[in-house]
């Protein structure tokens, strides 16, 4: 969204003239989408936020301390433009609230932001982990574990951007009594002109065991199409996944072409729990802000009724899959940044 | 509010000069009245919010996509200001969150939003449907329907404002598993100099029999004086509401005096359920953007017990009216828009 | 926070070239810290926010009416910065919302807002009532009263700013059915130069007696430091507490130091319930918007089992404190206004 955060952006820059230190941004995305979902023989259509990038609503601002040193901060809700609620977290800045000092030595970050494995696996989604074509939809949280893809009560520290390519970033969220809250990860990276390769490992301590996410991903900008590579592996007692995804983007007419190819191989309790996830999408780019998307997805829930209940893969309709059962979602929407 | 919403615009213009695509308005109301209400023997001093215009917080913004084709977003809150409160609807943007493309062909809107019934209904009250003169208290739902005055996850399609004064709607709600949320209508209209008529229609299949609204309303402006009328017809199973409404506002020194005249000729389950209101206001402008205004208004549920339950006439007080009851409600607040 | 309040105020300078009447605010603090905290045994590492100042987020303005005249309003959250949420009074304008009509004559407001007698307790806290030192956990409660800091439905009235150093408002909260939110209080101060003196009285209403609260504190900026002083008096049935508290700010490098005693003479139901309380702070200045803060403080609990239960002393960590137990907290932690 970074290239689409105009409007208070412009202020700053008058800000910039007539009082040095002051910056705030205000920046958003509106996303909604008709879409239709089918788990075997139950259909719905519906109105969904979010198809092709998660609407929001955000404030955020820099201050520049002097001695390369600056201080900011980020507020970013989540939006349900379809029926007007916040996110069903209850948080109103659900998506990140956060204070930083950065400079030479890098960022430190306090607040509720992304964890370091999720940025690492959800970075190299053709689909941005929304919509139905979400590679999210593949990834299974044991133990109950709170720390799929964002914490509260993070410290966070990120290398300096000046490291010739690499950067990396070290999380520790506090469980404040609850283990479930609990994480401690890390991620590095290199980048490099149209290459870019990621490593990411993440722990949450439950009672029974620790609950690990480790996550390599990667991606080659071909020019004439970008590869994105992902493997994840999770461990939890028994339960072992192991996650692979392959997405493809390229630029074709006014717009870019998506592709992925998903699958997990899960081993939940010994039995296996298998599914694979297929989607193509298409955004026709009405403006830099603005585009029409459209998506079909496919979730196929590949194992026997022997491991149903061990082993959930999030569907793309309301009603929960059950074992063997396939999911289709298609969406066509409107997403307008600002 | 529309000529009130100046903060953020002023970006807009400065926005524009810097970088073409940009323009996000900050609007909102605040409004607040101590509100004096008596509902037989029961009286209550209370402060209340939004008398003259319902307090809210909004974002919108236009993006000029070119070739007459234009993207904008609308999330608006509705704010209680006298306890600090949004709406107990639970949605932060309960007033309206929606995306748009709109260009010679009109206008698609998806999101929440305002239903093609209640507009036609709620736009010719002087009272505009807010404070102790709200016309909509004689306005009842049947069967459950949540499908009042707004809807989620519509798509709505708006005539362009190129047809000669001829302007109009259609609205598509989808139920998503809740018939009480799904809803089908559209308003259609004519104005010319004073003269403005609509006529809606809207529906909601409940299982036990279609809840559906009729409503046709007009308004003719002499210059001394504006008159507005509404007549609306509720049906559901065997209880069908007949509402007439006679306004009328006019220019009275600083500012506007207001009068209302509405009653409902109710058929509850066969048993008659008739309901009379009064409602006289004067608005004294400060400035187009802030007024002081004063309401005294009057329910009166004429029927007698028989139907008691039957039918249920929204009263002013905190108390519900029982049958044959009155409800008095006297407001003096201040309105600020910005 | 005033003098931080920079964003859309350069705005309010274009608007005020633009069109005379238009000024909105954006204005907000971020404030997070790693905190430790201590019970007795129980300990906890946390992330915690608004350590030196309540992390916010607000919008206020304000119109000049012409001949002297002026209407404003002001909407301020709470943001809990550690884990994304608002305030948990479910008030998503849970610091202020309120509209006001101001001119010589003084200034009427309208809304949600703090309360005299909190303002003439909290504004003499060198911790600023906030944080791991707070004095506010010295002052406890009775009956039930919802009317410590802040209630909703207020009226309130303030004296202009031209009375020669004396200033002073009057504040009436409508109970609307529930007594613990009534509330009829007052609050006289006289500033001249460094000195300044307030003192307050409050009341609320409750069945079995009036809750009330009376407090007198004073200010002394002698330049090398500035001394605060505050006597509070709490009575409610048998229920009598007696706060002393005494505070220093001094600037001390690049920062100020902050110091403070409070102590709890408590007569609950006849039973001693004491208190005292240290805290010692430093603030260094990174900017006139940023700051980083520690701060050290310790509770003591001082009376005997024969009272537990009957009076309680707000603790510093999760755990409450019982009878003779101490409690002991240090953060460390960025605050960033803008």
């Amino acid at each position: 969204m970074k290239k689409s955060l105009v409007a208070l952006a412009v202020l700053g820059g008058f800000a910039g003239m007539a009082a040095a230190q002051s910056s705030v941004t205000l920046f958003g995305v509106v996303d909604v989408a008709a879409t239709y979902v089918k788990n075997d023989d139950a259909k719905q259509k519906k109105l969904t936020s979010g198809g092709n990038s998660t609407s929001r609503l955000g404030f955020r601002g820099v201050e520049d301390l002097g001695g390369g040193l600056k201080a900011s901060f980020w507020l970013e809700s989540h939006i349900n433009v379809d029926d007007g609620t916040q996110n069903s977290s209850g948080k109103f800045w659900h998506r990140r609230s956060t204070v930083s000092l950065s400079g030479g030595f890098g960022e430190v970050r306090l607040g509720r932001d992304l964890l370091p494995t999720w940025t690492a696996f959800a970075d190299y989604d053709p689909f941005g982990t929304v919509g139905v074509g979400d590679k999210g939809r593949l990834f299974n949280v044991y133990g109950g574990a709170a720390t799929k893809n964002r914490a509260d009560n993070i410290i966070a520290y990120f290398l300096p951007s000046t490291l010739g390519g690499i950067y990396g970033q070290l999380s520790v969220a506090a469980g404040e009594g609850n283990d479930a809250n609990k994480y401690v990860g890390g991620r590095l990276g290199y980048k490099a002109g149209p290459f870019d390769v990621t490593a990411a490992y993440g722990q949450t301590e439950l009672p029974a065991d620790d609950y690990q996410v480790a996550v390599i991903s990667g991606s080659y900008d071909f020019g004439m199409a970008k590869l994105m590579l992902s493997y994840q592996q999770t461990d939890y007692l028994s339960n072992k996944d192991k996650f692979l995804g392959v997405g493809v983007t390229a630029p074709v007419g006014p717009g870019t072409l998506k592709l992925a190819y998903n699958r997990t191989d899960g081993e939940a309790n010994g039995a296996h729990g298998d599914a694979d996830q297929f989607a193509i999408g298409y955004v026709y780019d009405l403006s830099k802000r603005t585009a029409i998307y459209s998506t079909l997805a496919y979730i196929k829930n590949k194992s026997g009724a022997s491991r149903a209940g061990n082993y959930s893969v999030s569907d793309i309709a309301g009603r929960p899959m059950t074992a063997g059962e396939k999911s289709t979602g298609f969406d066509l929407g409107i997403r307008h940044s600002f």
